[in-house]
């Protein structure tokens, strides 16, 4: 099974009007940084603060009757887990999210607002595809991925859609867009809506050192799997191994993947605080990241980077702004 | 002498490609809180962090090249500072900025590194005008005013004209329009730009409290002063006295102006950060103060909300994300 062009302009026409067609902003001051004329995709801006929203309502939005009145359960750090939340909140569908304690208070308390039930997990003693697992079967309720979905991977799509469109309508043909990688749902639905119109743009990869799983796994050609010790401020991106349908998606899209440190992102982080005025969470930044230290190098070449979600906590940001991580 | 459409047409074709056309961006969580339908227009995003590139390029460029040569000077506690220091390295201009000892860390360092050589004055015992005068006199060198001067209000509305066009590509007709108000620069020429395109569109203003003092001159029908011992986290808005040519194009044009506190203004900084995931300055989040407050009813409106500036100290914004202002 994979997702095709089609499938992501299905589910564009399906979020018209519902998800934010988030702007691509220019920004002098990082063309000039990085010697190359850079576009940003704020998905910071999407509604619920990150890209996930696309991918969850174009998955309930096709759930049938029966499906809806029976719920969904999810498991998420917490970009998911708003995302899912606030599309069973527009569709009128209960939802039960899955959280690591350790998940940021922004995001849990986002995800109660939005109205769904809250499940608590240790993310490093439990199974949080068992505990989603068990309460779909006492429920008879649809367990939502977070990733390794079709219709989450098409939903996310529609970012690479709009990026090639919006470059379009300014003259631009990109050479390259950078995206962050978690489980990989993003930048497959990413790159295959940018191979699909833009074949000659290269679709490249950022991931936090330690969870490089996809990076390694492109070395090795085969999926790899994180060290259980790894740890990051990156919460949004902290998957284990490459999905079963994401990982041959970028397997054949990616023309590579930079990792990076919590140190370089926490830079980054400040850079866009202030020379581009976003606020962008940790995991969000890792394709910026990957531009700044020069590991994707974007010299002399018209490049989009993914934003991909800006909920970070207050108490966080301020450690980075005043230099503590 | 006063300030055409034409004139901000004029100014809007000089800055066409030097300029950022910042996005006009929408927020669904915003529309909910407010009741209406209501588009950011984040300057902050503009080049050197606020809206004043636009009105130091439009006067700067149209100097004659005996006066280019000979330099320019301009006062401000730093955004001004900026557009103009930028503004000058762009046309190869020698500038001086006369800038208060208390300006945010950031400003100073910003214009410094625009190459402007810097005058420090004591804003509680020290006149920047009769300064910058002097200077003047002894180096025959330009002095750029920060709003009372015709090219800098024609720079300043093209702001209003982006407004306006990117609402209308959007379909949308504009019941009102928010803008921060300091000298009245911004928002003069905003109002002539958004009143020649859209005459029943309101424009409205937001002060901070203490230094409301155009709030209280179209209170007045005069132009009022402030208290000498007025103080507030607004550095880009401490002006003493509506200007010579400001006032009466905002006499005529706004419909009113709110007053906000410094506490109101931190929330507001605060909700621009969680929720919509922007770095804005206090002085900039005025006009959102205002919206967020109910102080400027949008409720059932179609509204656009200028964010003026974004070049906030981190330690300033970690201080208000800790809740300490």
């Amino acid at each position: 099974m994979t997702v095709s062009l089609a499938d992501i302009q299905a589910a564009a026409a399906r979020l018209k009007g519902l998800a934010v067609e988030t702007p691509l902003i220019e920004s002098p001051a990082l063309n000039t940084r990085l010697g190359g004329r850079v576009f940003l995709k704020p998905e910071t801006m999407q509604r619920a603060g990150a890209f996930k929203f696309r991918g969850a309502y174009n998955r309930l939005s096709q759930l049938s009757d029966a499906e809806r009145a029976r719920g969904v359960v999810a498991f998420s750090s917490g970009n998911h887990a708003q995302g899912v939340a606030l599309a069973a909140q527009i569709l009128e569908i209960p939802a039960l999210i899955v959280m690591p304690t350790d998940a940021p208070t922004v995001k849990v308390e986002a995800t109660k607002g939005f109205g769904a039930e809250i499940r608590f997990y240790d993310r490093f003693t439990e199974d949080r595809v068992a505990i989603a697992d068990q309460i779909a079967a006492e429920r008879g309720c649809t367990v939502v991925p977070s990733y390794d979905d079709p219709h989450i991977i098409a939903g996310q799509g529609t970012l690479g859609l709009e990026i090639v469109e919006q470059a379009r309508a300014l003259g631009v043909r990109l050479d390259r867009v950078l995206s962050p990688v978690g489980g990989g749902g993003l930048i497959a639905g990413t790159s295959t809506a940018v191979k699909g119109l833009s074949p000659a743009t290269e679709v490249w990869g950022a991931e936090p050192a330690g969870f490089d799983e996809t990076r390694r796994s492109l070395e090795s050609g085969q999926r790899e799997t994180i060290d259980k010790d790894a740890r990051s401020i990156c919460d949004a991106l902290l998957t284990p191994i490459p999905g079963d349908l994401t990982w041959p998606i970028n397997q054949r899209n990616l023309s590579g993947i930079a990792a990076v440190t919590d140190a370089e992102v926490a830079e980054a982080m400040r850079y866009a605080f202030s020379v581009l005025k976003l606020v962008v969470e940790p995991g969000g930044c890792v394709a910026l990241t990957a531009a700044l230290t020069g590991k994707v190098d974007l010299k002399g070449k018209a490049a989009a980077i993914v934003l991909s979600g800006g909920n970070v906590d207050p108490g966080l940001f301020a450690q980075v702004l005043n230099g503590q991580i």
